[in-house]
This record gives C-alpha cells, sequence and structure tokens, in this order.
C-alpha cells in the first residue's frame, strides 16, 4: 500500500499523528475535520496515499462510497443535520493532496447557500456546443 | 425503473427536455450546468429518481462513481484545466431533489477559494471528543 512520509493524513493512517477517527476499516479512516465549516464536518480518507478521486482504483470504489453513504446518514444523525454537503477539491484548492472527502452537516437556516460562487453562462448557443464537443470527445478518450 | 414525473431531471433521462449531453450509459447520464460556476461545470446524475448519494443502491455505486471519475479527467481535459471541484448537496441546498454530482473544472488562479465559507473551531478538547462519540455512535448503529 503506497504511503508518503510526508503526508500528513498518511500519519494519521499509520498512528504517528493521532486525530478523532470517527469511523475506520481496512481501506477508509474518517476523522473530524480540525476547521470545520461547522461541528461534525468529517474528512474521509482512503488509507492508501491516493492524490485524486480520479486516482482512487476500481476494486476500491465501492467500498470507500458505500463508507461515504454511511458516514453521511451517521454525520446526519449527530449533529441533528437536515442533510450534509459531500465535496473534495482535486488538486486545485486541495490542502493535502491525499484524497479526502468532506462531509459537511447542514441545516436549511445554517446561513449557507449551496453555491456561493458567483455563476456564469452561456453567451450564445455556439459557445455551448463547442463546450459540450470538446467534452464529449476528451471522454470519449478515455479508457475506464 | 423509479421516475418522478415532475422532476426535471427524470424530464431530461426520459428524453422529454433537451439538455446539452456529454455522456450517458445504462445507469447515469452527465450534462452541462445551465449556470454553470464555469464553463464545463458538469452535472452528472443516475438514470433512476434517486433524491440523495445515501439512497443511491450498493450495485450502482461503482459504476457512477467510476463514470465521475472518467467525466472528471474529461472535463479536466477539454477544459485544459489543473484540477476539478467535485461536490453534491444532500437535501439542503439541493435545487433538484434528484441525486446530482457537481464536477467542476478548476484553476489555480481561477479567484476561487476551495473553502469560501468561514471556518469555526472545537471550544476545547470536551467539545471536540463529544461531536466524536456522537457520530462514532451513530455509523456504528447503521447497517451497510
Amino acid at each position: 500500500m503506497k504511503a508518503d512520509a510526508a503526508c500528513v493524513f498518511c500519519k494519521i493512517v499509520s498512528g504517528g499523528l493521532e486525530a478523532p477517527i470517527v469511523f475506520e476499516d481496512e481501506a477508509t479512516v474518517a476523522f473530524l475535520d480540525n476547521r470545520p465549516l461547522f461541528h461534525g464536518h468529517t474528512l474521509v480518507i482512503p488509507r492508501e496515499h491516493l492524490e485524486t478521486l480520479p486516482d482512487l482504483p476500481p476494486h476500491l470504489l465501492k467500498d470507500f462510497f458505500s463508507n461515504i453513504q454511511m458516514i453521511c446518514r451517521g454525520v446526519e444523525t449527530a449533529m441533528d443535520a437536515e442533510g450534509t454537503f459531500v465535496a473534495m477539491n482535486n488538486r486545485v484548492s486541495q490542502s493535502v493532496p491525499h484524497l479526502h472527502v468532506h462531509v459537511v452537516p447542514r441545516r436549511k437556516k445554517d446561513g449557507l447557500k449551496g453555491f456561493f460562487w458567483p455563476r456564469t453562462k452561456y453567451n450564445d448557443d455556439e459557445q455551448l456546443n463547442d463546450v459540450r464537443s470538446r467534452i464529449r470527445s476528451a471522454i470519449g478518450k478515455i479508457k475506464k
């Protein structure tokens, strides 16, 4: 199993660094974020040092996301929340280069908006169709 | 397969409503968000009307997230991006109650911060350990 001696999340996995762990199994560790958006904000990581979501190997996909489903339910129940926000940053804005999924408890009146960022638009159908074609073509070239 | 006649995403799945689809297979449809954070912002949905991530049945987990990995790569390549933001809102801030995963191309100088929301903290270890215990206990009661 890949590990990176300099990675703070690998240190949590190995036990070299203590963290408030809320769940762990053979492939996954989940612990409280120390700068939570709200109390109960949990980070879910694979034990293996994998940088981003696309790097997660096929044999881990089902168990990892099944654990995330369970953690969503657990965080929501434990924090008396009404929903969750589940997110990951791949490379850009990724503070630690070890895949981590944020599971954040949400309430309708918690003062946050779902998207928080100014949205843009497509100028016209031509621009939209150009973007569409580029993405379709790029996906078409990827071997699953 | 469950569908909801009133659901705008079910209409896209059935072909009753046109959308700029970038990928589809037996279980998944992906199309451009019409109010993108950035051009290339894609929504990935299961064909079946399932409300939230925890509702996705085990037999769909691997294929659905394998498709999301592929769409991350495709969006990043097509848009010359340096990374992606992958997120879903479960119930709170969820505009359409049909599971949809946002895949947003990101660049280091795109002007966005990863988290965008004021972060909070735990007052002391007692408060942190209380939250930790509640989540551990809630997860422990969930049958996978």
